[in-house]
């Protein structure tokens, strides 16, 4: 290796090693079978599964490497910024100025191409501007809603979730996938028949 | 859906639900940031993260696709074969068999063309006969390897590990990158310096 490759090779490492914070980004959902929180690392490992089992649920044709691509990176902005709750709004007015400050460090220490296509595909998914992004997001919804199901409601019951809070958040599920869109909504009927959810 | 369809999609559910147990298998590596050890979750984004940041450096040209399927998925064999530390002799000698009916059970959740994909994955990783399954495998020694050196050789001072075990592990590295065997040769020269790994 010359010097330039040498200090290539130690961006990608620092970038890497950087993004071990995400094994300590605990987020509001629990792991199934321990008594604790989900961090964003297995959460961003579960979503890349889903990705490949689910793939033929998308509404439109998806790029596969793409999607995982998205799922792998979508939540490391968190190391700086931190997880907010979806039903949390004070937290949610501030979120994207923080996150955008994060990007801007996180992606930075990376290759300059390599981290423009990270960021690119971030921002995709922030934006829901393509058909990769919106498959990303009804994966990234229906995991925790599927953990939280499973697991008797445990958030919900902790932050008193109504279940028109999680109507509306499940709403972006069916943009990219009808299939998926349909599933969220069994889950919540079946959530608040069973009184997971506050029905208000 | 119609009834085939279905039973399709609970039995994709009941794969995915059942890989939730990866959160919960510890592996000798610690996290960086935590008192504590690594999951098989994290482990196993971690290293589709390294795919996507490293894979200029395989020795063959990979399809990046079946290199990051393939780490997502190389250690759900563990959800009921458990981790076997790399240097415990006595547990790898009956690890292969324990895996092969943990294979067969959890393949066997999917719809059998996936779970048929995905075992052929694990199988082309388990014989390292595809450059896709040589560079994974570079990648899942170099990982652990990167953090217990960062972490001042933890695991290695927890179990007297030798630098001539260490080396030879790292051997199978360059099978799938030059590049990320130099590099693992310059780690162990450094940990050896420094009293991390014990020079016999």
């Amino acid at each position: 290796m010359n010097d330039e490759q040498k200090a290539r090779f130690e961006q990608q490492m620092s970038f890497l090693l950087e993004l071990d914070k995400m094994k300590n980004i605990y987020r509001q959902s629990y792991v199934l079978h321990e008594d604790r929180h989900e961090n964003d690392a297995e959460h961003s490992w579960h979503l890349a599964v889903l990705t490949i089992i689910l793939a033929e649920y998308a509404n439109e044709p998806v790029d596969l490497k793409t999607v995982i691509e998205t799922v792998l990176i979508h939540d490391v902005v968190e190391i700086d910024a931190g997880d907010t709750y979806a039903y949390d709004d004070a937290g949610n007015a501030t979120k994207a100025e923080r996150e955008q400050k994060a990007a801007d460090r996180l992606f930075g220490l990376l290759p300059s191409e390599q981290g423009a296509h990270l960021r690119q595909l971030w921002e995709e998914f922030e934006a829901q501007s393509t058909p990769e992004a919106r498959f990303a997001a009804a994966l990234d919804r229906i995991q925790p809603l599927t953990l939280n199901y499973t697991k008797k409601g445990i958030s919900w019951k902790e932050h008193g979730t109504k279940r028109s809070q999680v109507t509306a958040r499940m709403q972006a599920v069916a943009n990219g996938s009808e299939t998926l869109g349909s599933f969220a909504a069994e889950i919540i009927r079946r959530a608040a028949a069973e009184g997971l959810l506050k029905d208000e």
